[in-house]
């Protein structure tokens, strides 16, 4: 794959990446990828789950060339780190998601596109025209207009639509809400731009947290999805935002081709549990009936195994991405996505994997 | 419901309440609200319980319309948070409980009056004529008084009455005591005034605690319990202060109509659990025999959700109330109420509960 | 029972009395009873322990006149809590062990003077001569120099002869080793004038763990311990510093009268189990064929109803009584045990308990 | 045993010689020794998960003189604390390797020796010529190589060869990596002098990691194990750094002769388990088949004892000596050593453990 020519020398771990990031972003904007929902219990929880799991490592394995590479719903990737849908990239580099989806596409993996975005998804596209790309779709009020945000992905290529089943309705970031935060002049949500209510400038509080409450669908139900899955077809829908075991089978059953762990990146339900103490479960109940993706807490290539080892069969990563391109634009979404690749292969060689089927069995013990 | 005036954009949590209240409030009042027995460990319990539940949401269920309104003992709330007893409102605003009667009928919800009051519980009644309220009662050592007690509660139209079971004596608050708390001058316990001794100022400590040790009964035992039962009749008698299941149980067997799991805010007995570490327990003792509330620690909306998927019918708060009426009178009382609501009301739809009952199935754990 | 006329409206916990104490001690003493074996986990786990206890408290039964009056090995004390030994308390006091006896006599509990005290057996107990007093003993490679002191205990009156069985050698106390603590000059081991080595003046680290080198006995078995059970008839033998279950049936096997569950005060082996987390076990090892007591960590009444309902027949208290003798002498010591005992009876009563075999029966439970 | 004459009396804890040390050491030295992995959440587990264990010490035993001598692999040490092999004594201590031997050999333990000195492994067998030592193994992709290792350290006496396991790759330790970490002029790695890649001075990062990636072979396997087996007949083969049952006994089924349980101190698998907590798991999954011995986190004589108790045949303690010999050469090694003795003795004296199979039965429990 080619290599960026960022020189990140100084950047070693991904809270290199946000204390770098942070010195570049406003404030509220900062605030804005940081924070979670309420109290942030699920933010602190998804980070800090990972403490309580051991890695058994196996010994005297050959391990002189893991394999990375793998294939996510049929597309190839060159190491399972995917990167999630974030909001307003703008926020943390003028060229916003087209930085992020060539920096993702230099390095060889998928990236997700946001529906709130602030470059329209077409752009996106050809930022990156030989890179596979995914779709999150935020389901509107209005069916119609999400069944033409479906159809433009479709038209651009897109690869896959996740579909975001954790957010009927915004959850509640105080610093968003104390903070009154909202896109600075000339940013907008260049995906929705016939959607935008005209006063949405107006009223206290968070400015998406209206949008959300005035556009957004908290009525979309299961028997929903399969329009989706029909509109989406031939291509592949995902449902984002599952926790539990029961939920991921009822994706399946209308339609889903793939489940995604997720708690919003605890940024909805507070008190929601870590995410990587829900996977395993999740991907036992669903088996080889799919494929299992997670995000949450994974701060570095050594997560990236734990997460493996319970069954994910990738892992995508958020605010490690928004910090990667606002220390660097889309050389530090390469940089920090090579990082943890690197930091991946490192641990899946220390733990005795040349590849990551060898992480499934009985590698990986919660305390 | 009637929306109050009172604007509090910048109080968006309870602990902004808090805040807001601590700068109105004497630090001796502040304390005497605020604190725990002894070590306090109980008081710290109730609150920090709350981060080892987890709610597995459940998504794509249509929550468009939550419903909250629930009844309790037959009378109908807006939402199930109500009004814990908590005493001497006059400390925190001039008009004392008769503001803390109109918030909370501004917003639909009970008051649970104390014995403790600093105003009598007929003037509550005035303040709020409409609304639905509870009247708190402790057992004195005079039978006549407490049946008198009783009597002026029926009188005054309220629709329960709450035997606290938790205080026998005292439990012992250091801050009061090393504060040699008392009520101010012109400020007394309304209710309470012709078994008020006359030596009450006198001592060193707490002036409540010497109040309790001349009046309060801790002699009192559940075959009593059955003669406030009668002279409550027709009104339902609740016992608040309930941690153990067998008690429950025989609180039922005794005539109460339903059970309040409380450690008094961890004011009573300090090692007692947290409260809603045996609610669930709790509430599968009693099954469908009554109702179940619970208070101790519920400082949001998302707390009351993990309540009520442990079986509570409805939350009280406590000095969160007191923090919204210290803030700002009845206003405050009403906008801390809605902002609790507001709260649940999110944590549902996140949640995937659609009403009360939803929460019920398997949604919450202990990690 | 008397009443001393120390006010000490100002000290209302344990820690007051330790902050009183330290004060008005060298740092090197406050240092020598403050302080636990190298690491100092034990010290901490036998206080952090009793924050994972919950007291399941009952309502409503009649808790009116609590009972704490209790025997111990069939001596009245007036409460179940009693002075544990502890060494050299000339340190705190200038009149030292007499006024602890002093102290305890006066609220009606047994003192339990130590073999290092710094004042002779004979003069402790003329200090209090009617309230009853066990001695303990260390065993001394000079076996007839430990038969002496046995003898002499029994002709002082002494009421029962506790054996310290978790000191072989002395545990390593840092803070002792770096202050080199000794005792200052006119203050020596008064009960053991005739065994001090001349030279114990002199050599690096603790003085009084050259001592225990030079004197004392590791060689001290079980089988041993019926040569002093017979020494000590008719006056009961309790071994003190058992930990495990096997060892208490063991100790009962070679003819000890009771138990006491204790690792010393945290100062003897570092990583040995809190006490309160031995007790349960060790009380059912015996079941009904002797009295169990415990120590280590007690610091409030509250603390004590734990380990009555754990299952010990009376709780010593050890360093709570140093920081009542240096805070103000006898009177301090009858102080903090009154503020113990006063604690007891609030515990009993918001517990449910009306005595102390009330608490047996499924209050406590470990979280 | 011969008594050095370094007089370490201000040094009465591990932490005081890490003091000491510290104060002699440069920073980036220092950093080198005490770091771990990426997080160091293995680094911690080693440390913190002693503070679970309790040991449930018994009473009157016969403790006057306990015995720790055994034997290792059939070779006498006075005391089952050995010497881990660390890299790069020369940093510490201006005579390296060879102070690390002469200390070890003072106080009859046995000291296993780097690949990576700094000094050759024949300097290291003259500087101490009667111990028996031991001879630690990285595998080069240049097998010949490989093999003239073993052969030097048959010729020079040394009594086993232990082979590395867990160093497939070298873990990233980012001290390391943010100090550009190298070996001073005039210092190498004296055992590989004719393997050193000439340009191993430049690049980014740590010296060290760049070594690793040039020399080491990260394809051996278990089968391979077995020619190591052969080169190294007839001295034994032991395998350090297991943490796995399964891999233990693969070892045993390859031709080692005793398997070691170690995670390299933290530095390789970040998320590793402690070592203490898998010990027992790899004792009895080895039963009486071998010796088994263990590393990380021990920092007493007290930890010492509960590796014993829970299997050990002896432990190893790597930077405990480093401190001792940055501290004090020679003797300070000696000293740091004679201090852990010395704790293993006074807790087994107050463990009840005359010797060290008296630790196995039902001493150590995990809380």
């Amino acid at each position: 794959m080619a290599e960026p020519s960022f020189a990140a020398s100084s950047l070693v771990t991904v809270d290199d990446y946000e204390s770098a990031a942070r010195e570049r972003l406003t404030p509220t904007a900062y605030d804005y990828y940081r924070s979670g929902a309420d109290e942030e219990h699920t933010l602190r929880r998804n980070r800090e789950a990972f403490s309580r799991y051991e890695i058994w490592y196996r010994t005297l394995v050959d391990v002189a060339t893991p394999r990375l590479a793998t294939t996510v719903l049929g597309d190839d990737v060159a190491f399972p780190i995917l990167v999630a849908p974030t909001a307003y990239h703008r926020l943390a580099c003028a060229e916003g998601e087209r930085a992020t989806a060539r920096g993702a596409a230099a390095v060889g993996t998928i990236y997700c596109a946001s529906t709130l975005a602030t470059t329209t998804l077409e752009d996106v596209a050809v930022a990156a025209p030989s890179a596979p790309r995914w779709f999150q779709l935020y389901v509107h009020k209005d069916r119609a207009f999400t069944a033409r945000l479906v159809a433009r992905a479709k038209a651009a290529g897109y690869r896959a639509i996740v579909v975001t089943a954790d957010a009927p309705v915004l959850g509640r970031r105080l610093a968003d809400v104390r903070n009154e935060f909202c896109l600075p002049d000339g940013m907008l949500m260049a995906n929705l731009v016939e959607a935008l209510p005209p006063d949405l400038r107006d009223g206290a509080g968070s400015e998406l947290a209206r949008f959300f409450a005035a556009r957004h669908d908290p009525s979309f139900v299961w028997s929903d999805l399969e329009e989706i899955v029909r509109q989406a077809a031939p291509l592949p829908v995902v449902v984002k935002g599952i926790v539990r075991p029961d939920d991921a089978r009822k994706a399946l059953d209308h339609g889903a081709r793939a489940v995604w762990v997720s708690n919003h990146g605890g940024r909805q339900l507070d008190l929601a549990p870590a995410t990587i103490d829900v996977l395993g479960d999740v991907a036992r109940a669903v088996g080889d009936r799919c494929e299992v993706y997670v995000d949450g807490g994974i701060r570095s290539g050594t997560h990236a195994l734990v997460a493996l080892g319970l069954g994910a069969r990738a892992v995508f990563v958020g605010r490690p991405v928004l910090w990667g391109l606002a220390a660097a634009g889309a050389e530090g979404v390469a940089g920090v996505l090579e990082l943890m690749r690197d930091e991946l292969i490192r641990a899946m060689q220390l733990a005795g994997c040349p590849d990551p089927e060898a992480t499934r069995d009985d590698l990986i013990r919660r305390r």
